[in-house]
């Protein structure tokens, strides 16, 4: 960082220190370092100085966003379990709901400063979501204006999103907005789901589906459910006790659902883990085991065409010399979105080429190209004739 | 270790040191340090004092063998190319032969101090190898009276071997050596393959099928002998120059060879790395775009097989408690053998139990299961409903 941006940098992280008491349990040396080492970082664009911590940082979530007066906790990673039956009881002891679980990108809707915007999972102001949140949840501003200290925690979903290349196969265009979550700062809680449907029914908030409540002693009927989702191509449930002091809330997904991540996974393994593409192979042979589902044609077919099914086109574009890229769709409101979300797409170091640009019905519509660099000379290496030691 | 035998170790290395000479280019503190850190290890029962070097040190390869006058290196790992038609005139500029890839384990045979001893790629005494060599390679007394300072390099392979759950499958009992290299000690260098082709022949010793020479140029016939492999279920072939002024030795595997890789590594990835995996189905999708091998519900189908074909049983198993275990058998000529294995296998720290001991037609019939604590803790935490974070 610049020297005088860096001085600049630190006096706003002052100002946040002084006006904001819960931050005061980490010495404010600490946070200059953990800014210095970019572990914690300015967000541009808000009406006062504000920050987010890049990875967990002495008790603050990674994801965390601090302000004058402004302590947003990063959402929280859910744990998951891998069998029903024994996991459940482990975790939750009284009646809970099962929430669908959105395949789409997790964001924070927050009234700051005066300004609704919408947060990514890694606190990053997301240039979309803000743009289009008045589209999906026009009584939001309602809403804050009666609770301004409570957050809107949501899935943005469907084919154009900016980010994810899954989504609900009941979403046929666009996005929609699904609350799964109200988180309070005052009392640093989430809201115990019955009083959130409550309330998200009053502003007439669109919710993943709700099913239940179930009895952890009695999870037949959330295996029916489960079975259903896996029919219907959603993701899976997550779990959550009518009550917090009944257990935690815990998540669980579909077989299909891991199937289809390898879908938008394996061509890009240059850019990903390896884990990632295990895990959700051990994930699917323990979820069809416990579900008693079959380990049959359909299901290897399902799979191979999922590893396999756009590699030889992908392989013949590299062969010829052509970067791996995924195509994205968005709608936006305004041009200065556009704009925003190149931005963002700089800082978080995503080479974007835009293919086209049309207002449409007072639309924006954008077709944008993501660029993977590490994907591309890993298939293209090997296609050159490289060879490995392993 | 026990500062005593340290220090007895310590006075042997230095008899090691003064008595083979290209040792010299390391100080002789710089491998007693690498003794204490367990970088170099002592190999017991040899007639000499000997050591093993764990890992690459100093230009020494993994599993270099280190005495009074021998110098035997590790045996190099070899290069895999993704694509033969790009990455066999990457590497090979002249002439060279294919040797069939067999699916084993590799050891060198050597006359070590008056013995004839088998080393496994790690350096360790194989007691295997070392018992069951005169059955397969009766001439080898002979050959190392003439060829004292040669060592022979070979694919032990088999239903029947201690180590490997696959292998060829033309050999439906015990295993079979199959020899593919000779490495000549006073020159530190491999025998040119025509050369090593006319002795192996004149001692009778066994060899992987050798096809060629091809040229680099044309592929086309080593395509053909790729795609009847796969048939056959070989695992693939090794490329030798002609002339080792003419290139460097590369290896190219099947793609059935690793589909079932996989079908012997799912169930234990709490025990491999995820890339093992990842590795092979990366591989298997490149080789089938170059040789035109359709990806279809043949594929897929064995894919899933290998995957999954055995995971149900083993879920059920560690449901119930019991640990993930593999079980091998071999027939050995002397019960110091069946021994000195298991002693070879508390050194590597697996945990063996023997289920069956039988002598019938003058060899010790023995069965034994491998039992792997991380992948039965790996299945076993998950079906008891532990939640993960990811």
């Amino acid at each position: 960082m610049i020297e005088e941006e860096f001085k600049k940098q630190t006096e706003l992280l002052r100002e946040v220190y002084q006006a904001l008491r819960p931050l005061r349990k980490v010495r404010l040396e600490d946070l200059e370092k953990a800014l210095e080492q970019s572990k914690l970082l300015f967000i541009e664009g808000l009406k006062k100085p504000a920050f987010r911590f890049r990875r967990e940082f002495r008790g603050f979530p990674a994801g965390t966003v601090i302000g004058p007066g402004l302590l947003m906790p990063g959402f929280p990673s859910i744990p998951r379990v891998f069998v029903l039956k024994t996991g459940i009881p482990r975790y939750i002891y009284g009646p809970f709901y099962a929430e669908e679980k959105i395949e789409g990108y997790n964001v924070r809707l927050a009234n700051v400063f005066g300004e609704i915007k919408a947060f990514t999972r890694r606190g990053y102001v997301c240039p979309f979501a803000t743009d289009r949140w008045p589209d999906f949840l026009p009584m939001l501003p309602e809403f804050f204006e009666k609770y301004p200290r409570y957050v809107i925690c949501c899935e943005v979903a469907g084919p154009e999103n900016p980010f994810v290349s899954e989504w609900p196969p009941y979403i046929k265009e666009d996005v929609a907005f699904f609350v799964f979550d109200i988180f309070d700062l005052e009392r640093q809680k989430f809201l115990a789901p019955e009083k959130k449907y409550a309330l998200l029914r009053e502003y007439e908030f669109r919710t993943p589906e709700i099913s239940g409540p179930y009895s952890p002693q009695e999870i037949d009927p959330l295996k029916g459910l489960i079975l259903r989702y896996e029919e219907e191509g959603r993701e899976g449930v997550v779990l959550k006790p009518v009550s917090f002091k009944d257990g935690r809330v815990i998540k669980y997904v579909t077989s299909s659902s891991n199937v289809s991540d390898l879908r938008v996974a394996f061509p890009y393994i240059g850019e990903l883990d390896a884990s990632y593409i295990v895990h959700r192979l051990v994930r699917m042979t323990i979820t069809r085991w416990e579900l008693d589902q079959p380990f049959d044609e359909n299901f290897y077919q399902a799979l191979g065409e999922a590893f396999f099914g756009e590699m030889k086109e992908l392989l013949d574009k590299v062969a010829q010399g052509e970067p791996v890229e995924e195509v994205f769709k968005v709608r936006l409101r305004r041009k200065e979105s556009l704009e925003a979300l190149m931005a963002h797409f700089r800082t978080a170091q995503v080479r974007i080429e835009i293919r086209r640009e049309e207002w449409k019905d007072e639309y924006l519509h954008v077709e944008f190209a993501k660029i993977y660099p590490k994907a591309t000379s890993f298939w293209a290496g090997k296609l050159q004739g490289l060879a490995q030691i392993d």
